[in-house]
């Protein structure tokens, strides 16, 4: 999505080889309008999916998923983090590493909020070694709602997640894919 | 707001007195649509105020804050909380006391995202004791920003955050304010 790429260029910064910052429109301050339209973009990839239910993760997946769930008309259910295990029989629940903050998350869904019947479409900020994302899946997979596929803001390409993602089946649509970057060359977009 | 009200009796859970859940449409499932409405009835409130950005905290705030800012078509930007104290150069930080996690965070802002020309309206979803909006308050204050005011969704109104605040000069809106609840009466809403 070339709106995205040029934004990303223009607000996005490389710090330390591999943790790009968009805190001036996603992930600190949110560019409402703009992310609408990735939302927007979310929903011509979607549409005829039949979504029910939008699932993402605090925090900083909340925006960009409630202001996509307008153009589906249906509610967001975002997974909580906690630092200690909940293995309580009213949770879904997985184990997600965050090499950007370097612990291990527990996550987790009330039952009472997805289950058989639901048509999910993921939707979060970053993909890169995909933990996240694999967790939110295997969420969906507990719960016996059908997953309709996952969407993505930016897609760090060079990373694995998303190739071992689409090889278990699931479709990934990102928005920006990122072939390579750093603080000398920049960003390279994929094709 | 009865819209609001009526919600909160029907979908409302009152756990151990003085715990109120609603995660079935604001706090772990969002409503958009719902929500959105809470979002137009701040517009209405603060449309006269000349908001150019609205300021709300992680996680929970997010959703109404960025449904709201469409109405003001204006930026969100979310405080980020972490444990670890954070004086740098670069934010501004208050100290928040979280009464429901028993525990203290540092809550930041860039310095980058809020500052003197800005005219902010903070959006949270609950006030009781008042401990995070006064955070974002001090945050307002220290960025040389000019407040419009706070918009709160759920007010506890038998503490006394909300009576301390608005002492105080800032005016609050709070879209359901509750007399008193418990788990054998329910839930009184004032007047």
């Amino acid at each position: 999505m070339k709106l995205l790429e040029d934004r990303i260029r223009k607000d996005g910064k490389i710090k330390g080889g591999d943790v790009l910052k968009v805190d001036g429109f996603l992930n600190h301050m949110i560019d409402v309008r703009f992310v609408a339209e990735l939302g927007a973009e979310f929903h011509r990839s979607f549409a005829d999916c039949r979504v029910n239910k939008i699932l993402t993760i605090e925090s900083s997946g909340i925006g960009v998923a409630c202001l996509t769930a307008q153009f589906f008309d249906c509610p967001v259910v975002f997974a909580k983090k906690s630092k200690t295990s909940n293995m309580s029989d009213d949770v879904y629940s997985a184990e997600v590493a965050s090499y950007t903050h370097n612990n291990v998350n527990n996550v987790t869904v009330s039952k009472e909020y997805l289950g058989k019947g639901d048509r999910v479409l993921i939707i979060d900020d970053f993909l890169a070694r995909g933990c996240a994302l694999k967790g939110l899946i295997d969420i969906v997979r507990q719960s016996g709602a059908e997953l309709a596929g996952a969407g993505v803001v930016i897609e760090k390409a060079y990373q694995d997640g998303g190739a071992q993602i689409r090889a278990s089946g699931v479709r990934v649509v990102s928005l920006a894919r990122i072939a390579s970057m750093s603080e000398e060359d920049g960003i390279v977009f994929c094709d």
